[in-house]
């Protein structure tokens, strides 16, 4: 399909199911997606770090995107994560993505090796160059251990170099500054600025962004496109309301036990189990080597949903 | 060929020659390899990040193998990292590189994804069930952004998961607490201790460490080579004397400008242009998005080798 | 004065003028007073980091406090950093800046030494039961290199060791935190949470924040007044475009050239060089080692200024 | 005294024993002093991390330099740290422990406020200029979030800024490069190059640094004596296994529990628990906010002080 320019709406980073023996769970994979598209979502990103992009070999890879892109239909844009370590590699992995379908990649700046604002540069102008479908920045600097410069982003966006911006730094203030810049400047109308800050999508929206990535709209996908439509209502105080129901509910990514397990498994583990707590998903397993939530972590996971009006 | 145990000696993570639009420039690497047998050393790691494997294709990281071992014909061992984000893409990584003939494995910890110590050793031991050849652990935070503990270290060692250990943590300390405890620990005879602080080995090996991985024995393997044996001859004198002198010859690799590029254009470009002036490799090509030295930095590059005596 | 609780509205952190020769400048703080409550701000904090409170020796640290609270003359509540680096020294700068007349204290986690979350709590514990004024957690993880946890804050003001938070940590979402827990939880009807993210105003109060310490408001106190009072009327559009206008303003701390000085160089001397072209203090000088703006610079400052009407 | 140029030998950073109440115990602290003088030792450093310096008042430090140099006599130089912040609080610090008697004073970078290489460099000149006796620089990220670059201090050396160097980063690679070029530099033949790495004291001096500042000298001094002499001495395999079985008794720093206790608190606790186990210091208190040591805890402390023979 033809990718919106710009891209608006809530766009799920969609969850991989996987059997217990850690292959992608195709049924379940078409479960959850109908379960997005039946939330109202506007999009969807698989392979993204809540996609457990990471985790998944090449082949796993390709695989999600065929059959999202089979089960989507063409009724949704389908953004493809583009995650590898540099330039060469990445375009490696966008040639992959594309293949199998994806309208759009989204891809990190350089990692694993020390890089600079000019390589960074570099490196989204040599892909872009190179891919056939629209290019997303994606600023995670948790992952990546670098920032994404406001200025940049804004700079290779005028270049015509990127379609969109997917936030999840947490510096809201260098948000705003994209946010601003894309409104402001004539050439930027088509480009996206997305939040990928659950916890502050009233505020991102409030302050002009296009849209979020919310990795807990797995879960609540309903959630989500409810806050957003009551934004684009000009009903800023139920947004807000809605958003502090979502931030209750995303309390349960804490339930992992961090002398146990790292930040993956616990966050990824709860989106899991709540998954399959909520019957769309047959399994909650995570992979390898994350350390799976114990049955009581679980159990915890039951609660926040049962609060949150979600059991 | 069978892989000693311990590994000991110098084993220079070898750069990958490329023609000026990226390929493997298989001659060069022919010729790089045949200048560090020559020089005396004692085995070759590729695909290490001396080796631009992170800007490498699974394609060419293939081809680097392959052609390694091919030249090398069985005389030392062949080294290769199985360098990628978690346990199941490292898999796919060791199942390339010893298909291609590697020897060992050299394996980091997770990175990209928030880990844990208990995720990390889960990690180490999945690969080591699956590898079929030895797995070198790969300690090297200033790219995984997670240090490896040294009494998980010595746990994996003496459950015979790890082979040994490539430590560029640049914590001497820590590093000596896996050398004492290699050295202490009955189960450990096999377990090889390696350096990669090109600046620090005679020290190491004064501690008791087995050998060195150090990037610049590409420029210089006969110096290596030289210290090595003086060390092993109980000449401590000669050997720092060996060391000061490649100490100052590792200055060749801050002549990149700090404010242009980032430290792995700074490291890599130096020691392919020094390659290159020494008339090694055909080109001093460093991969994408890497900036290139200006014509100054590589006359700098220059003057550190004449200084050192080496052109 | 009795201390507000909760303590709302727009409270900046006092510049501290000082002389060429690095004295505190008393006619220029009494102007840069009057020039707030002028502005209509609804208390005043000394000695925080804006306040180059770094810089101040302890007699500059007393007298600043001293003479603040003489020119207020009660009309506003004052605030006082008590900035050092653990318990009992941080007791001591409780015990001067009382002495000299605040009425509360603004303190951070302990610093310079490694330090834990029990530490932590242990310490805020042990300063509130000393002091004999409200204290305020003063959170800033880029100075003091700890975040403070959401649940610890929480779990503080609960108890009453804390009447208040001071977040310049960047973390919108650990603010949201305890931003909604204080709403929710009865015994914290008087504690106040306050943003020091100068662009995230406007989000922070439709969040539920009660204020706001920004250090441009040193620049600027009508236009933080204004955004305030828009927001208690109820005028979320008007908030948001005059934090807007703040937000280019803000600009002006960029102007420093990082390559020639630090963060606090560029960012305090912008301000100063700010207020000394509005004509409110004598001299633009920063404390040593402090790099001082360039006559360009400051003319950049200059432009920041014109443009936002203040000059 | 006379400061030697240069400094040479074990110089510990003397603790600072404390009453249960948290006051300086003199007659502790000269019985320390006498154990220290009494096992060797070339130099006193009061004040520094070991010491506590960030958790005593400034009247507690006077006090604390007032007591050893009235303990010394003369018979060593005394080292004091004069830590704080930024530069005019730093003269504050010179001035009181130099009116106390010290022969020296030890001065970190800038902390607390963002700053930069050109700060630090103003920043030692600044105090060098202010002090009456020779400025020793403490290079200590952990504390202070920035390193001493190697080409600065070698630089701040060669003008006459700095007599010394205390490093205490871990980063050996950069500690050879001051080592070495203060061994080639004509003009530095005084500059005293110090480690303050417990663990790499016989690798230190190998490399040719004047001498160390270890902590663990507290406990033990005379092995620490035992092995600069037996280094001195050519006896580089004995000075080897001095240092292993000093690295062996250094293990105490670590049996304070992580997640209950930060890294001062394991550490100095340790150091104190041994302290008071040899009969040296009447109570093993450490300063507030730290965390003791639980009974279980301080019971290791006593089988590595019996397994290294100090009990």
């Amino acid at each position: 399909m033809t990718f919106p320019a710009p891209l608006t709406g809530v766009v799920p980073p969609v969850c991989t199911p996987l059997t217990p023996d850690g292959e992608v769970d195709v049924a379940s994979l078409h479960a959850l997606i109908d379960h997005l598209v039946g939330g109202g979502v506007h999009g969807l990103f698989v392979l993204g770090s809540t996609s457990e992009t990471a985790y998944l070999t090449d082949r796993q890879r390709a695989l999600v995107v065929t059959e999202t892109v089979r089960q989507v239909g063409g009724r949704l844009p389908v953004l493809a994560g583009a995650i590898d370590l540099t330039t060469p590699r990445v375009l490696d992995q966008v040639a992959r993505v594309t293949a199998a379908g994806a309208d759009a990649v989204v891809v990190t700046a350089p990692f694993y090796t020390r890089t600079h604002p000019a390589e960074i540069a570099r490196h989204f102008r040599l892909v872009a160059a190179a891919s056939p479908v629209p290019v997303i920045a994606y600023d995670i600097p948790a992952a990546v251990h670098s920032k994404l410069p406001s200025e940049l982003v804004l700079e290779l966006a005028a270049e015509g170099v990127l379609a969109g911006l997917k936030d999840s730094s947490g510096d809201q203030a260098g948000f705003r500054r994209v946010v601003t810049g894309a409104r402001t400047h004539p050439a930027l109308t088509g480009f996206s600025v997305l939040t990928g800050s659950e916890a502050l999508v009233d505020a991102a929206l409030a302050m002009g962004a296009d849209g979020a990535v919310p990795g807990l709209a797995n879960v609540d996908p309903h959630g989500y496109v409810r806050l957003y439509r009551l934004h684009r209502a000009g009903d800023a105080d139920l947004a807000r309301a809605e958003q502090e129901r979502l931030c209750a509910l995303l309390g349960l990514v804490g339930v992992g036990d961090g002398t146990r397990m790292g930040g993956s498994s616990a966050a990824l583990g709860a989106f899991k189990a709540a998954l399959h707590l909520r019957g769309v998903i047959a399994s909650p397993t995570t992979a390898e080597p994350q350390v799976p939530l114990s049955a009581d972590e679980v159990a915890q996971v039951g609660k926040y949903l049962a609060a949150a009006g979600l059991l």
